[in-house]
Formats: C-alpha cells, structure tokens, sequence
C-alpha cells in the first residue's frame, strides 16, 4: 500500500466513524445500519461479558441501538485513533470515546458520562469501509442524576 | 479534485478550526475574526431560533464572541468532522463539538457543559480557507453551580 | 517538503499522540517511555512554574508519571492540532486535550476534570517522530468528590 493510497483509506475509516456516532446521536437508524458489514460482530450490551450473544449485522446492530437508546439524549465524540493496515482491505483500528446518556424526566437528569476505547476491524468492500468487529473496554463510568437547572446554552 | 489536493484541503480546514476552537479558548479576537470570511453568515446567539439576526463577517463574529464570553472561562472542542467538497473552492462539514463554560466568582463555579454539531460551509479564497456560514445544533446541554474545590491539577 | 510527505509525516505524529495518551491511561508504561526522546524535556508536575526541575528523558518521564497515577484512573483526550514543520525532521505542535483523574474509595469518587492545551516539540529520529519538548496550559480545572452511584454502564 503506497502512501498517498494509506492517506486516502485511513481518512475514509475516519470518516465511517464520524459518520457512525453522528446517526447514534441524532438517531439515523438507516445511516447506522449502513456503517457495518451484514457480517459484523458486534460485542455490545453485556455479550463481552458473556451476558448476552453478540449482536450479527448492521441492521440487527442499529435495531438493538435504537431500543436501548430510546428516549434518551446521547453523546458518542472518537477521538485520534491508531489504526494498522493488515492488506489493501482489511484494517484495525483503536478509539479513545467519551460517550454520554441522559434521560430528562420531572425536572431531573438521571446521567451517565464515560471513556474507553472502541477496538474495531474493518474491511473494505464494493460500497466502501465497513466495520466487521467492534468492542468496547472502559477507563472509567460516572453516573448520577441531578436536578435540571436553567443557564446558559 | 485528485486524491492528494482532497486530503490536502481537508487538512487545511481541519487546521483552520483547530485554530478557530483555540482563538475562542484563548481569547485571540484577532486571530478568531481570521478564519471566517468577510461575508460569513454565523447562526450564533440564538438567530437560529429568529431571537436575533446572524452576524455577518468575521470581525464582528469576534467583535460578539468576545463580548459574550467577557469574564467566563471556555472551552471548545471538536472531533472528527465529515467534510463534502461541492468544488475545488468550496466546501461542507458536520463537526461533533463539546463546550464548557465557566464563570468562577465568591468561591461558586456556574458552568454549562454542552455538546453538539457546528454545521460549517467554507470557501478557499486566496488567504486560505474561511468559514463562510456557521450554524450549531445541540444534543445536550447541561448547567450548574458548585462550590469550587481544590484538588488536583 | 511536498505535500503527500507532510500529510505521511503529520499522520504519523498525531498516531504518536494517540499511544501517547492511551499507554498513559491503559498504564503501558514501556509504551509510554518509546513516544519521548532519551532527551525528552518535560515541564510536568510543576516544572513549568518553577516548583520542580523538569523531567528528562522517555523512561524518567514514564516512571514519574507511573508513580503520580498509582491507584487513579486517568483519561486523556487529544483533539485535532497546529502542527507545523520547521524542516523535515523538526516539527511542534499545539493540543487541545482534556483529562479525568479519579479515585474511587469507600464508595466515594474524588475526581479532577480539565482543560487545556499540549504545547509540543517533535524530532525525527531513525526509530521515527518522538516528542523532545513537552509543556501544558490550563483552560479549566474543576476538582470535586461524590457519591459512586450504580447506572448504566
């Protein structure tokens, strides 16, 4: 893989990512589903943990996204990542996340606010990068509920 | 556009809002008015929501900026944007943002800490990229007052 | 410098920021120590104001920053930068970053949450870019201890 070709492609998974948190956070189901391969393991809600299987494809993944998110407001910001090259179609990639839930109820925000990584395969295909394994581990979870208050913004 | 002039210019934007970010943060009126156009419309101050006009060009955005912001600490910071070329000259993006505001007085701490996405168009002129329109639209927001305690940092 | 080896080399020190600040909060300390030069100057842990002498060399720096996080969970995020080159091998850079520092003991979670900028310089060497000036600005510090409550997550 030739420089200025590593340049384009890495630019294009960063892309996949800005696109991915964007359609959790304004809860583009569609535009979700589209950023995973239909064989895309993902290890979310708890199937890391053994809790629960792993969830297959980017329409089973949005589907479950949606249900678990809904009538919260959320947040998902990626930060630098590193990612490596295996061949011309396959990457891996590690991502610093700060990610924020909140449910707004009775005057109170019941809240969650945390970081970890996202530590993502992707293959290229006809229509473009997909991710086809993605994980989450944490570096810390703060959680709380306060009483909304009025200010700025 | 070819593969290296595109990766180019998109590093230049992308440098073009680390500094717009920094000039906020840093209180530089001057160089924040240099990364918007003479014309650039800003959606800033509620003009979105029709409670006030946009401003227009890069040293009155400044001019209000730092009027707003007189006495509070700030911070801005953004993330991977998805950036659309329309030509060699012009061009979108959708930037993932989060902000804090803080104003430290008699030992409290008011804050608003915020998250959205700034909605950008830009032209090259021949001083380099500007901002040409600006618009935010938020996920949340949330605001408080604590007591100021010392610790780390 | 032509452009494809300044987008190559700009890539490669923003990937060095990224293990940069996930060895510091994964805790790899030998991963850590490999993103400095031998001759690594560090204005960290007061340096800066005079309060210490600074701290010199990648395993100084790591072992120093090993002992001030023992026992703390630690994030750090970097976003997009200023870099610019002085010569194909010689290159600074300004971050904006912000960083979680907590203690979680007896059900209690003393926190710092901050705010800043990264002011950088780069070398590169035969082993690739290292870090050889290090220094921080502070935007915000906010410090504080709460109740560890359960949540999502």
């Amino acid at each position: 893989m030739d420089n200025l070709t590593r340049l384009v492609e890495i630019e294009a998974i960063k892309t996949l990512m800005a696109k991915r948190v964007r359609c959790i956070d304004e809860k583009d189901w569609d535009g979700l589903a589209s950023v995973y391969s239909d064989d895309c393991i993902s290890w979310s809600f708890g199937a890391d943990e053994g809790k629960s299987p792993p969830t297959i494809g980017g329409k089973a993944i949005a589907d479950s996204t949606a249900r678990v998110l809904t009538g919260l407001k959320t947040v998902h910001q990626v930060h630098f990542p590193e990612i490596e090259f295996q061949s011309d179609t396959e990457a891996t990639g590690i991502w610093p996340l700060n990610d924020v839930l909140a449910s707004e109820k009775d005057g109170k925000r019941t809240w969650m606010r945390a970081y970890g990584h996202y530590r993502q395969s992707y293959r290229k295909q006809a229509d473009g990068w997909k991710i086809v394994e993605h994980r989450l581990t944490r570096l810390l979870v703060e959680n709380g509920t306060d009483d909304i208050v009025s200010g700025w913004g």
